[in-house]
């Protein structure tokens, strides 16, 4: 008996295969028995008709509680009604393991309780979707970067210094020194930039942040990109690949994931390259004319500000040049004017906020040690940072991607808690 | 002009093309200079011919410092002498930023200020070559996963509880309550491959140990595969084809750096399922035999007896079945003996240590209360862990690989240190 998994059973139609799996739901009749069935690659349904099976199979399927675990055996045959469009007639059904009293039911239930449960809640058809589409952000991110030429670096997770100061960021005793959790592998990236020309990161980031908003996580992965011999421009047109990238590789691949979330894909589709562009300045204009009085020149969007500019495109926009005051010490100038920074936000489309935050990175030594001094930042602990300032530096950019955000959008989740397995949040450490 | 990276010269033979990148090095005569450029992508040699250029390209040859940054324009030809294949007939030559007394020079430095300076010792071409086989290795690792069905799950690195006991943990607070950063993803993985089916991660783990071997870091990345409905048995096919594929990606796609590092090849070529299995029991009769007196049946094995079993073989072996007092307690009993359980290290050829450990899990909910109880463990930090066996448990098995030994190995390295961007030793925390 061949066994396989409900993915594979578009391939094997007409034949009796054998599903390891568990039961997701079922409804039954005296005749008949509907088994919701879920493998972990999928969701089918597996039909018991009481007449064409032995007794005992029929008072198994209709005595199954949910989320038992269980072979069952049957037929692949085709089902035009379904999403997946395929289902199993059922012939066989051994339990592995009876579940007891499974704690989460069709029912509603809190979000604390779910979230007590995550290790369970994952298993439900809209947590699976969601990880499903996550995953596919994550394959298509190794594609992108590695079809353009970028190498995948991992920059370290443990840092000695916190020079920009230790108030959001975790810290433990690494032996006798003091060490921090990174919150970006920026730096790191620019170093490896240097090294290997285009470089990408895609790892856990921290943020001790006293935040609770539908937007934030404490715990959270980020995609961060480097490039050398790249200017501002030049990154902004990467990025907007990268994004439409991702966006139309879940339509093509995560058309049930993207269904069983009742995701608006029209939506999706418009995500194509190239993104509007507008400039801090105007950006400020346009939410003065929509009657926001609580923003002025030289100061940063909140949330609300995001959204408003984002509802005036139907794609993800970037917010250039950002004042100097508001934005880190690294950001190159604009060549033409000394208040602004040759910068970018992406902001999401739908109210999701921003995605990316990039910039060109200042280059030339002199610059940079002053504005250290600016910044009232030790030269001592970015010594090997302005090395790169030293040796042959050259003009380069890169930027940051907020994976929970982007899955959050795409998937249309309400709350990043929903986008990352197993979510940080300032209450919630467990499971 | 059209601007390009090293790696695309050999489509634009006879071309005249603009490169921006590094002098790694260069010598010259009266009459030539031969420029070593390297752009991240890649390393060619640009040849300067006094009596080709204008007097001023020459003069600015002849000055050049190692590691200044430049653009360089020029005619790609073949050079059949050199590894890639490709050399640049230099026309012109810009500066873009001089080097500074560029303090790793072609002469033989310190372990320790070649660590000190990392993020400059990334450019030489030993470390370059290391950190693309790297590359290739995880690129390969997505591919083989994505291509076998698995689903990316990225597992939490702050963890509420520690209940093996913190001595081997860093520890910071999160707001008000304790958090330990992850050793490994295991559990959370198993949780995931009960939603997911087949799951692996791969991210960064911490072991606060203070151990000071060329096969230890304090921070290394692993890849945790996790598998339902999969047995001892095909838990170690799965593995062996992980393992085979990444090595025959690495010698298909970096022949250079392979031939950079001097590595034999002929080695790697054998490296193809099936792998070799080795009980415990026979591994510790065959390291009688070869005359070890240090070892007793019941002890775990140090590096100079995985030496001395893996040289029997000319490929990774699997010691299969320990013990089970040297195991960890959710490993699954040995069908037939109670005294060893389902598991299997996989120990890389040519000295390079322990590269995978994996087992069967216990999914029998009483015999894993039972083993909680026999170690000591407090049932109530494992309440979403016990769980997973009352939910519907499935026989499942999964194991970690070590990333940066697994580099150290395909590449030839002689200490891990050399396999990962910015290693963090026992005194290592810089840069
Ligand atoms: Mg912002
Ligand atoms: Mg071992």
């Amino acid at each position: 008996m061949k066994k396989i998994m409900i993915q594979d059973m578009p391939n094997h139609v007409g034949e009796t295969v054998k599903l390891g799996g568990w039961l997701a739901n079922k409804r039954s009749s005296g005749k008949i028995a509907f088994l919701q069935l879920r493998d972990g690659s999928g969701f089918v349904q597996g039909v018991v008709v009481k007449a064409d099976v032995p007794e005992e199979v029929f008072v198994t399927a209709k005595g199954l509680h949910q989320e038992s675990s269980l072979y069952v055996v049957g037929e692949v045959t085709k089902d035009e009604r379904s999403a997946f469009g395929f289902e199993l007639q059922v012939k066989e059904i051994e339990v592995i393991a009876e579940a007891n009293n499974y704690p989460i039911t069709p029912k509603e239930h809190g979000i604390e309780f779910l979230m007590d449960n995550r290790h369970l809640w994952l298993r439900s058809r809209k947590q699976h979707a969601i990880m499903k589409v996550r995953n596919e952000i994550i394959r298509a991110t190794y594609e992108f970067f590695n079809d353009n030429g970028f190498t995948k670096v991992d920059p370290p997770i443990l840092t000695g210094s916190a020079p920009e100061g230790t108030s959001e960021l975790f810290h433990t005793k690494y032996f006798d020194q003091d060490a921090y959790l990174s919150q970006s592998g920026q730096l790191y990236m620019e170093a490896a930039a240097m090294a290997l020309g285009k470089v990408f990161s895609f790892g856990p980031t921290f943020r001790a942040e006293k935040s609770k908003t539908r937007r934030h996580l404490i715990e959270f992965w980020m995609i961060e990109p480097e490039m050398a011999f790249v200017e501002h421009d030049e990154s902004l047109e990467v990025q907007e690949q990268y994004v439409s990238y991702i966006v139309q590789s879940v339509l093509e691949n995560c058309k049930i994931e993207l269904e069983r979330l009742g995701r608006d894909t029209s939506k999706l589709e418009q995500i194509k390259a190239p993104f509007p562009r507008i400039s801090y300045d105007d950006a400020i204009k346009l939410l003065h004319e929509k009657g926001f009085d609580d923003i002025e020149w030289g100061e940063d969007f909140g949330a609300p500000h995001e959204t408003a500019i984002a509802e005036h495109y139907d794609k993800p926009v970037f917010i250039t040049c950002y004042p100097v005051g508001i934005k880190p010490f690294y950001m190159q100038p604009h060549p033409d004017r000394d208040d602004v920074v040759l910068c970018a936000d992406l902001i999401a489309p739908e109210g999701y906020g921003e995605i990316i935050g990039g910039s060109e990175r200042v280059h030339d030594f002199e610059l940079m040690k002053q504005r250290l001094r600016e910044h009232d930042l030790d030269e001592n602990a970015y010594a090997w940072y302005l090395d790169l300032r030293e040796q042959g530096s050259v003009p380069h950019s890169g930027f940051g991607l907020g994976l929970e955000r982007t899955v959050a959008w795409i998937t249309g989740a309400e709350h990043v808690r929903e986008s990352i397995p197993f979510p940080r949040l300032l209450n919630r450490l467990y499971p």
